[in-house]
């Protein structure tokens, strides 16, 4: 792979997510070969991808090189490939661009959409995992509103103006109060000869709440505020299939759509080769102990989301957020550099600073260990955590500058179908 | 087309581009049924898109929708689709979505790159007239330089490195020059594992000078700021064929390259149903009067690039540029409502009010009708001409807030990978 020959040790890190970077950083200028692994060249601020998803940001300002974030990093390589398979006994990782040893691995692989092995619903349903799923469903959204405006029937009118959100988790809540927001304030004016009013979100919860990771407070205020922007909430309700007409569930509703986003669920991302049956976790994510180490292996770590530390506070592992991922990655780097110098590693303990989502303009709810809270504050609290933890000087003026547009004009303006999803041929 | 009934006559067109858009913008609110009909669902501002191949700006930031551009126009309406075959006797337009009558015509279908013929080129070269083509752009050259990395074979990673750009107008001048910056000041940093001196960026000019429309004074004075930056001016050498390996030429030159960019041609991008061959110019334009009506077709007008309307100071019609396009949108439109109210129409005439190119940071020429100059005041009105012409405050705001961010830090920060065009199946 082309690498400079250093008498340091190598790390390799597969992955450039807020996992993968929080442990680069921390390994910055010591003395290790840092090799950062990743498909894309560029980090994915994910927490964004559904205003990506609904044209109120550019995907590019949710997006930074990862190269140029280790620009003046003198021991930090980054190779563009993805991972085919580890071997720990000859301590390699195989890639698309070859071959890779290591003396310390850390996987932050990340999550993946985890489909349940329903194969209609992976063909069918859209996911928003990455900045070009989030732009397909960007393109999708528009696209069919543009052909809702061409057919006489009925019957597939409305069927092109439903959309169907599938879990109520935070991307499913954030993803549905943005789209009953483009309802509200820009379709009608774009779209002046459709009647709107025909336009349906429907958010499907198989469980008996939304946001079920926050209190019950945030959980019964997200659900007022999505009623009150006009979204069908639907709780208790398991989807079943979809055929790319209907969604099937396991009660007596049945959605005809031509739009249907599966956030119901996410797996571990979980690179071939380790896969042994006892370091797989439910969900698959990686068992790993206190120090983010994959069972059997000393030197193997895996951190964010792609592992699973049980604890007696998490019995199913951590949440699968940027929280426990950035705190991860942290302290792996720090064990990583103590042991080279033979001092003690430290176990892992999760400081949860709190959850929020949000649903709307002025709309959202926090929950901080020792403060909950809903509305216009949270709102504000949200956009302001979200915006200072954007990597880079110009996304976050770029993001702010878009957000202070779209508030005091009521607009999301990047409603673009640069690449269609349906008619992939137009240039 | 599910159109609402009007008992106006009805003006179509096909079109959103500078020259489209002035049509529609001069036929606001009148007396009309105005559609326009065009394959993206936003405006391109086309002089910026060597930006964004170079990942100075975002791709979403020199699109507008073209929907926001007439929320509040009551007598108009689009309509996203491919215009398939005109059929002036019948007064229908055929089209992706269905078929559409007219009683007014505007062709403002633009330009498209012009390949001569050559199958070759046109399937291996990368063409620069969209969006999507530009992120192309942006993610071949970025995909090169990570393959660049990976090969020990000397001649494999100079072909990587060496980037030809067939064609010495303003755009082949002005992505030559923002590639000569990024090999300055960014490449190097990006990767510091590779020699960027071996970084080749030629530019080929069939003719004897660049910018062969401007002043000689701008011809030169861009040829020394081209030089200056290190790019290798080759003039008075033609391109002969590009099999994806070898750029050959009529000259003993011949290049070994794996990014070749045409921009050696435009032509007419012509609509079929009227092109008997009396219809058809040079370089495929339709042939218009002073009216911008096809010959034959009173009610079936021509504008901007693909017009071709001759006189005495255009012998072979106006250049392919915006201007004309913007003025003969707004006289057609002037026309169109004179004839409805039975008054006078009025003869094209244009007024020129100069060319300009941008070579880089600090540099730019620009032809004044009575005022000639380069250099560091040239460059700045540029940018100012260009910001000012963008449609939309948002797109403005951010356009200008990229520029003086990478003013002040010599960056192009979008250099994203976020649709392959090597490996198109990542996601």
């Amino acid at each position: 792979m082309n690498l400079p020959q250093s008498s340091f040790p190598r790390v390799v890190i597969i992955g450039g997510g807020f996992a993968g970077l929080a442990a680069a950083k921390g390994l910055e200028n010591q003395e290790l070969q840092v090799v950062l692994v990743d498909k894309h060249n560029y980090h994915t601020f994910q927490p964004l991808l559904y205003q990506v998803a609904t044209g109120g940001l550019e995907p590019d300002s949710i997006a930074f090189p990862l190269r140029k974030r280790f620009n003046d990093v003198k021991n930090f390589f980054f190779r563009l490939a993805e991972v085919v398979q580890i071997h720990p006994d000859k301590k390699i990782i195989e890639t698309s661009i070859g071959n890779l040893d290591y003396d310390e691995l850390i996987i932050a692989t990340g999550s993946t959409t985890n489909f349940f092995g329903n194969e209609n619903i992976q063909k069918n349903t859209m996911e928003m995992k990455s900045v070009p799923q989030a732009l397909d469903i960007r393109s999708l959204v528009l696209e069919n509103f543009e052909e809702a405006l061409l057919t006489d029937n009925l019957e597939e009118r409305n069927a092109l103006m439903n959309f169907v959100i599938v879990g109520g988790g935070p991307t499913g809540v954030e993803l549905a109060g943005a789209l009953a927001e483009m309802k509200k304030g820009i379709l009608p004016k774009d779209y002046p000869d459709l009647d709107i009013r025909k336009m349906q979100i429907n958010l499907i919860q198989s469980s008996a709440e939304i946001l079920k990771g926050m209190s019950s407070e945030a959980s019964e205020k997200a659900e007022d505020f999505l009623i009150g922007l006009g979204v069908n909430v639907w709780k208790n309700l398991r989807v079943l299939n979809y055929d790319n007409k209907i969604v099937t569930t396991n009660g007596e509703d049945h959605f005809r759509a031509e739009t249907v986003i599966w956030a119901a669920g996410v797996k571990g991302e979980i690179v071939s080769g380790l896969n042994s049956s006892c370091v797989i976790e439910k969900a698959e994510r990686y068992k790993v102990n206190e120090f983010n180490q994959v069972e059997n292996h000393d030197n193997i770590y895996a951190i964010g989301d792609v592992a699973c530390m049980k604890s007696e506070t998490n019995p199913y592992g951590h949440p699968m957020m940027a929280q426990p991922a950035i705190q991860q990655g942290k302290l792996v780097a720090k064990n990583i550099i103590a042991k080279l110098f033979g001092k003690k590693t430290k176990a892992f303990v999760y400081n949860d600073k709190g959850s929020m989502a949000t649903i709307g303009r002025n709309k959202a709810v926090v929950d901080l260990p020792k403060w909950k809270f809903q509305g216009v504050f949270a709102w504000f609290v949200w956009m302001f955590v979200h915006l200072f933890s954007l990597i880079g000087f110009r996304n976050k003026a770029i993001v702010f500058l878009n957000w202070v547009y779209n508030y005091v004009r009521f607009d999301r303006e990047t409603r673009l179908i640069i690449r269609p999803f349906k008619k992939k041929n137009i240039v």
